[in-house]
């Protein structure tokens, strides 16, 4: 792997002394990942197009597969037609189609025109949503069928190899088309020659329809350590594969989305530093209003208790401590159950069960928490009475707090919305209020305070 | 797949009427991982045993690694010693050493005596530490050279396969076992039978010392959409081979270790259902018993301008609103950033460019919410100078909060800690202080009151 930030500068300096055979040279040593990443850092046009006339069609169509799709399309609108042709020519269809499908509607006809070959195909894939087995597949594969022999599919490979995203699975289907079994290339190199495919292959395969979410493809993916699962319709018809670097891709992608959110934040598309600053400013502005208005109530509430603040203004020193105690005990809560609810451990038919469990977490918690506010009071030199009000307010918010902050993303999630938008500004926010409205309801208990 | 619930019952009405033919039918249509997660669901030590009698040697050793870490251990004890040796001579040598090092040394020592021949491995394995490539990888792949041809290539792995993870990359070593390239088996199958592996070769080969941390290992992965990549000392010699399937997991792990602390817990083992009440609470205690200590300051900071609220009470009123709002946006930065340290977008040399970023975003962001603060204060028919205290109090608390949240998780990661632990619990908390600080200053400004 290059050393970050030197290659950029190597590259320049290539440029500027325009030693095209060492640039060449230094190319073909490079990964497609890492010249796309230097065509990202590369700051002029005119250097991007230099660099990428030294790449053969191959290198070139990998090289634009892993770059970043605005500047997919900025590159392949740069090229000569000819060679732009060459290269959507070479690109995988499934990338194909995620680019196409990134471009506006007169671009995206104007580049499929130069592939008629391949643009029905990316039509029927652009079909799918692209955050289902159906967007994520590709329909380059191999297949076999059960009466072949292991060495007839071996030659099957070598003629199609140049074309397929993957031939360490192959999937074997009937006459219609259908999945019927699996068998892997380790498997078809070490059997006999003469063994028959359909004595060869696996026949529980596991397979995903062609509807389900990239984030349970990942997941079983990830579960039965496959390298690609098949992608079937509800005939079980093969129309796709999906293999597990598009999954690494997408569990990364899910992930930041889901961490973004976590934040209070709406998700970011871009690297962070690569996101220009009205994009940060505007993931960020809606969720802070909202916020905002939310928390707004806890002025009504403070001013509504103003007779008692008067009379024991003590009680205010306590407030950011308390309501900060019960933000951090229902984040805690929400971002475990938004955790488990990601990777599939929780589903809403556990909502009675983590219910009770935070309960019961939130008393012991509760009761620790209560113990300390307690001692801080004291330290203070507090009157009792006050002491009495935060300690026995200190352990109703905990409870509430992580029966709240555990509840609320189940309930998100059953009402079809992102589990994750549960997040700690907003379990926060939502418990400040509560918070105070328990604070001074035991204040006015305790204390006797007539409103 | 199975349905999630369904299995269990299944199989233990199966259990039930002894039909052991039918469950071991029903054994023989699922995946090891599946098997595994019976066992973990089965409640009686008895029915697991039961289940396990009816695998076959392999099949029980697939079973046992898909286990959690401890199920793999109380299972082994349970099995008759010669059984326990066929499942432990089967088991791959990297699962071995992640189940041995879990155990007490006597235990420990009493497995590996059971499989004197796989000890010595396991024994060199365990050497490295776990969360790294050493820790990560098998040694148990297929090793080339250069001159032989493709065809014996093939032979080779059709000798060695049932042995080797993975035998979709083979590397190619020197007579002293230094990596020198590697070669694919698709490349191998599709090549002339005569070719010599040095002609076939990739020399450009991505590799990872055995040293690198198990998350850098999965980016590298990720970027270069490898399979699986080959692990070497400072002398270039190859010493095992880290698969994409473990990587998946190392990433699950990860992330969900990052999600936790993020929340301001730390991080739980086992799923949070599955984990002991006890074990929810102690991970949750000792932050937010940090966070109550860090937060007490509030308590003095309000005590401090006593006179001040005396004065002014209104001003109280708008205490949880403001430190709410700095709580968010802090934890909206801290997020992003950590998000982007994950996912090796930024580094400590990218500290400048943060602040400013965060400084320029923190400065529009807290325009926008002075703005509403302002309408707010009119809403409530405050009078001017409260309602001038508490927007400029805003913009300023937006902006200290966006520049504390971006740079705090990089200043902890300089401090080689985690830089999760700058979680919204703990920003929120610091910002809470910092916050009151800034609101009594600018009162003291705007209204002139002289503590």
């Amino acid at each position: 792997m290059p050393q970050d930030g030197q290659l950029p500068l190597q590259v320049r300096d290539l440029l500027d002394r325009a030693d095209d055979r060492q640039l060449y040279e230094l190319l073909l040593s490079l990964r497609p990942a890492d010249v796309a990443q230097l065509l990202v850092e590369l700051p002029k046009d005119g250097d991007r197009l230099r660099v990428f006339a030294l790449l053969s069609p191959d290198a070139a169509a990998r090289v634009v597969e892993e770059l970043p799709l605005e500047l997919q399309g900025a590159m392949l609108r740069m090229l000569p037609p000819e060679q732009a042709r060459t290269v959507l020519a070479r690109m995988s269809t499934d990338d194909l189609a995620d680019l196409v499908a990134g471009l506006k509607p007169a671009e995206s006809r104007h580049l499929l025109e130069l592939v008629p070959e391949e643009a029905a195909e990316v039509r029927r894939l652009m079909q799918y949503p692209p955050d289902t087995a159906g967007g994520l597949m590709t329909p380059e594969f191999i297949r076999l069928t059960e009466d072949q022999t292991a060495a007839c599919a071996i030659e099957t490979i070598r003629r199609f190899a140049p074309d397929a995203e993957t031939v360490y699975y192959l999937y074997v289907t009937d006459g219609s088309g259908r999945l019927k079994g699996v068998v892997s290339l380790r498997k078809l190199v070490v059997a006999d020659p003469g063994a028959a495919v359909g004595q060869l292959m696996d026949r529980h395969v596991v397979s995903v329809p062609v509807t389900m979410d990239q984030e349970d493809v990942a997941r079983v993916l990830r579960r039965y350590n496959l390298l690609a699962v098949p992608v079937i319709d509800e005939r079980q018809t093969l129309l796709g594969v999906v293999t597990v670097d598009d999954v690494l891709d997408v569990i990364n992608e899910e992930t930041t989305e889901d961490i973004h959110r976590l934040g209070g934040s709406e998700p970011l598309e871009q690297p962070y530093l690569r996101s220009r600053v009205f994009t940060v400013v505007r993931a960020r502005v809606s969720w802070l209003l909202l916020l905002f208005v939310l928390q707004s109530v806890t002025i009504t509430i403070m001013r509504h208790y103003q007779s008692t603040l008067e009379s024991v203004l003590m009680l205010s020193f306590f407030v950011p401590l308390l309501i900060g105690t019960a933000g951090n005990a229902g984040s805690q809560a929400s971002t475990l159950v938004i955790r488990s609810m990601a990777v599939g451990e929780l589903t809403f038919g556990d909502f009675f069960r983590v219910v009770s469990r935070e309960a019961v977490v939130g008393t012991a918690l509760g009761g620790v928490m209560a113990a300390a506010t307690w001692l801080r009071a004291r330290l203070l030199g507090s009157p009792p009475t006050v002491g009495y009000t935060v300690t026995v307010t200190v352990m109703l918010i905990v409870v509430t707090a992580s029966v709240v902050g555990g509840s609320l993303p189940m309930i998100i999630k059953r009402l079809r919305l992102d589990p994750a938008v549960a997040s700690s500004p907003l379990i926060t926010t939502l418990l400040d209020a509560t918070g105070l409205f328990i604070y001074f309801t035991v204040a006015g208990w305790i204390l006797g305070i007539d409103r």
